[in-house]
C-alpha cells in the first residue's frame, strides 16, 4: 500500500513533536482544508468532558470547519475555566498561522487528565507544524495523535458514489489507557464527497455506532472521546442525500473505514494478544442484543479465560444470564467459531480438543443465539491479561 | 473468640469430605434445625439458574425448612432436567437421613458449571454427614462451602430483642471465580429469633440489600448465589413484626452480620490486596448514588490504580462522569481518606506524599460528593491484581 492512498483531495496534514511529549515524540498534528468542508462531530457523553470537547461541542453546531489541531501527552481534562482558555487559544495560534477564522478551527487533546496544558509549546511549534502541511502528511497526523497506541491506525476506501470517484481517509488513536487519563478515542475522518449537512450528520452517527460504538477494550469512557468527520465536496458527486443509493454507498464505505479503525484499536489494547468478536444474535430488540453482547465484552471472567485459552463457555452463559434482559434458558445457544458448546440448558460434550485449536487463534467468533426474535449485535473485545494490569497499576505521580 | 460464639439454640451443623472435591477437602455441609423453622431466601437473578436454586425457589415459598444441604466442587449449574433431579435426590437423600419431610429440605451447590453432580457420592456420605451433626459444628459447616475461599467466614452476634437474648450466626463462601462457574456467594444465617414471616423476609432483602448486593469483586453475578435465613424462635422473645423497635434492633443485628460477612468476601476476593470502600455521597436518589458508586467499582482502571498505589483521581472522576447519571462537574468534589483531590472542576495540588502514603493502606475510603441532594450509597471492592488475571487465565478443563 503506497502512501498516496492516504491522501485526499483537498486536504494537507502534518504531525510535528513540540516538547509536550518528552523524547521529541511527535505530539502536534494538524488536519487542514484548502477549501471550506463541512464538519460533523460525535463526542464523549462523560459528564466530566475535556475543555477542547467543549469547545468543538460549540463551534460543530456551525456545521463546516476547515482546521483540526490536536496535541497528545495532555487531556486538558479537569483543568477548569483556565483549561477552555487554553483549548481556545490553541485554535487561535493555529488560525492565525493559517490565516482563517478562528471559529472553523477546532480542537482535541489527549494524555494526562488534570495538568494544565503546557500552551507555550502549543504557540512555539504552531508555525513549524502549518510549513509542514502537505497531501501525504496524513500518516505523520496520524503518529502525532498517538499516546500508548503501538502503532498508527489509518483507513483508506474509494469508490464511485454519485458519479464520481469518492474517497475517505480516517486516523485514529486508540482507547487504551495507560496512564491517569491517557484514555481516549479520537478518530478524524477526512472526505472529499459533497455531501447534504443532515445526510453527513447521519452517516457519522450510524457509523460511529457501528464501529466505536461497538468495541469494548475496558469498559471505561474517557473525557476526551471525538470523533469528526470533514467533507469538503472535491469529489464533484451528486450531491449525497438521506435516503438515497449514493447515501447507503457512502455511509457503508464510511462505516466499513471506522470498523477497520475500530478493529484496529481493539487489536491494540494495552497488553491485548486476542481480537474476541461477540455476536449476538436471535434477540428482540437490537438493544437486547447490545445489551447482552457488552455484558459479555466485559466480563473480567470471560476475558482472562479468553487470554488463558480456556474455553470457558460457563462464563459466557453466566453473563449473558446477568445482562438482565428475559431469556429462556433453553433456547440459548452458544458456539465458538462454528463450534456448538450450550443447548437446550445443557454443555455439548467431546468438543474439548476443536476448543483448544479454536482458543490458540488471535481471532475468535463467539455466537450467541438467543432464539426470541431476529436482531442482533456485534461487539469486539479483547482479552484481559497481566499485560493490562502491568501497564495499568504501575504509573506513579 | 471461643468455638461456643458460634452456637445457635436449637440449630446443628456438619462438614465432611464426600470425595466430590479431590485431596480429602470438605464437600459437603448441613445445618440442621432441630424445631420447625421459618425460612426466607434471595436468590440470584442470572437467567441461568443452577438447579438447586431452583429446586429453593418453590421449597422456600413455604417459609418454612428444617435442613440446608450444601457441597462445593461442583455447581449443579447448565445441567439440565437430570441435574434438576440430582438436586431433589440430594435433598431426598438428607431428609430420610434425618427422618423429616424432604419438602422441608434446601440445597445449594457450588463449584464447576455443566458437569453432572456425583449424585452417589451424596448419597454414600450423608448417613455420616447427618452423624457429625452437632451444635458447635457451624466452622466445620463453613469450611465445606469453601471452594477458592482462602479461610472460613463466619460472623456472630447477640443482642437483646424484645425481652431476651436473641442470637444470630452465618456463614459465607466467596464469590471469587477461580475455575469456570467456581463463581458462587452462598451465605447461610440462623437465629433463634420468634419473629414473624413477613418480618423474616423483609430483614432479609433489606440486609442483603445493604451486604451482598453493596460488594463488587468483579462484576460477575453467578448462576449460583443463595442467601438462605433459618429462625426457630427458641429464643422466646417478644414476636419480632415490622415496623417496631424491636425489628430495628433486629434487622441492623442482622445487617451487620452481613455485611462483616460482605466485607470478608470482599478481602478475600481473588488476587485482592485492598478494600476499597467506595462511598457515593450527595445524590439525588439512593438509585443516582449506587450507578456510580458501581460505576467506579467496577472500572478496571480504578482497580488497577488502587493495586499499583497509584492515587489516580482522573480514573474516578471519569468513571463517575460516565455513568449516565446527569451530574454538574462543577459540584462533584472526590476525597481518599479526608483528603481532597477534586473540587470545582479541578484538581487540588499540593497534596501528593499525603496521598502516597494512602494508597500504601489495604482499606482506603473514597468518598464521592455529588452535590445534588442528600442520598448516598456505598459499595465494598477490590483492587485488580496480576494475580487476579492468573488466578482466572490458567485454569484448563
Amino acid at each position: 500500500m503506497s502512501e498516496q492512498r492516504f491522501e485526499v483531495p483537498g486536504f494537507q496534514a502534518s504531525g510535528i513533536a513540540s516538547g509536550i511529549k518528552e523524547e521529541g515524540r511527535k505530539d502536534l498534528a494538524l488536519l487542514y482544508s484548502e477549501v471550506p468542508a463541512k464538519a460533523a462531530g460525535v463526542f464523549t457523553t462523560n459528564v466530566f468532558k475535556a475543555a477542547p470537547v467543549l469547545l468543538d461541542m460549540e463551534r460543530i453546531k456551525s456545521g463546516s470547519a476547515r482546521a483540526v489541531i490536536v496535541n497528545s501527552g495532555n487531556a486538558n481534562a479537569a483543568t477548569g475555566e483556565e483549561g477552555y482558555q487554553d483549548a481556545v487559544k490553541m485554535a487561535r495560534f493555529c488560525a492565525g498561522a493559517l490565516s482563517i477564522d478562528e471559529a472553523q478551527v477546532l480542537v482535541a487533546s489527549t494524555g494526562v487528565i488534570g495538568r494544565r496544558l503546557p500552551i507555550d509549546k502549543v504557540a512555539g511549534s504552531v508555525s513549524r507544524l502549518v510549513k509542514g502541511l502537505s497531501p501525504a502528511g496524513i500518516p505523520e497526523a496520524a503518529e502525532a495523535i498517538m499516546t500508548t497506541d503501538r502503532y498508527p491506525k489509518i483507513q483508506y476506501r474509494e469508490g464511485a458514489v454519485g458519479g464520481s470517484d469518492v474517497c475517505i481517509c480516517g486516523i485514529a488513536k486508540g482507547a487504551g489507557m495507560i496512564e491517569p487519563g491517557m484514555a481516549t478515542l479520537l478518530s478524524f475522518i477526512l472526505t472529499d464527497a459533497d455531501i447534504e449537512d443532515a445526510a453527513l450528520k447521519r452517516a457519522l452517527r450510524e457509523a460511529v455506532d457501528r464501529s466505536f460504538n461497538a468495541i469494548s477494550v475496558d469498559g471505561c469512557m474517557s473525557t476526551n472521546d471525538t470523533v469528526l468527520l470533514l467533507a469538503n465536496g472535491l469529489a464533484g458527486n451528486r450531491r449525497i442525500r438521506t435516503s438515497t443509493r449514493d447515501y447507503a454507498v457512502f455511509s457503508d464505505m464510511l462505516a466499513d473505514a471506522m470498523t477497520e479503525l475500530a478493529k484496529m484499536i481493539v487489536r491494540d489494547g494495552e497488553g491485548a494478544t486476542k481480537l474476541i468478536e461477540i455476536v449476538v444474535e436471535g434477540a428482540k430488540t437490537a438493544g437486547d442484543a447490545k445489551t447482552v453482547a457488552y455484558q459479555i465484552a466485559r466480563s473480567n471472567l470471560v476475558k482472562t479465560a479468553f487470554y488463558g485459552g480456556d474455553p470457558n463457555w460457563g462464563r459466557i452463559i453466566s453473563a449473558a444470564g446477568a445482562a438482565g434482559v428475559t431469556l429462556d434458558p433453553n433456547a440459548v445457544e452458544l458456539t465458538f467459531d462454528g463450534v456448538p458448546l450450550f443447548r437446550q440448558g445443557q454443555g455439548i460434550a467431546g468438543r474439548l480438543q476443536e476448543l483448544a485449536e479454536i482458543m490458540k487463534r488471535d481471532h475468535i467468533r463467539v455466537v450467541v443465539t438467543l432464539g426470541q426474535g431476529t436482531k442482533g449485535f456485534r461487539v469486539y473485545s479483547s482479552d484481559l491479561t497481566l499485560d493490562y494490569v502491568r501497564i495499568n497499576a504501575h504509573y506513579t505521580t
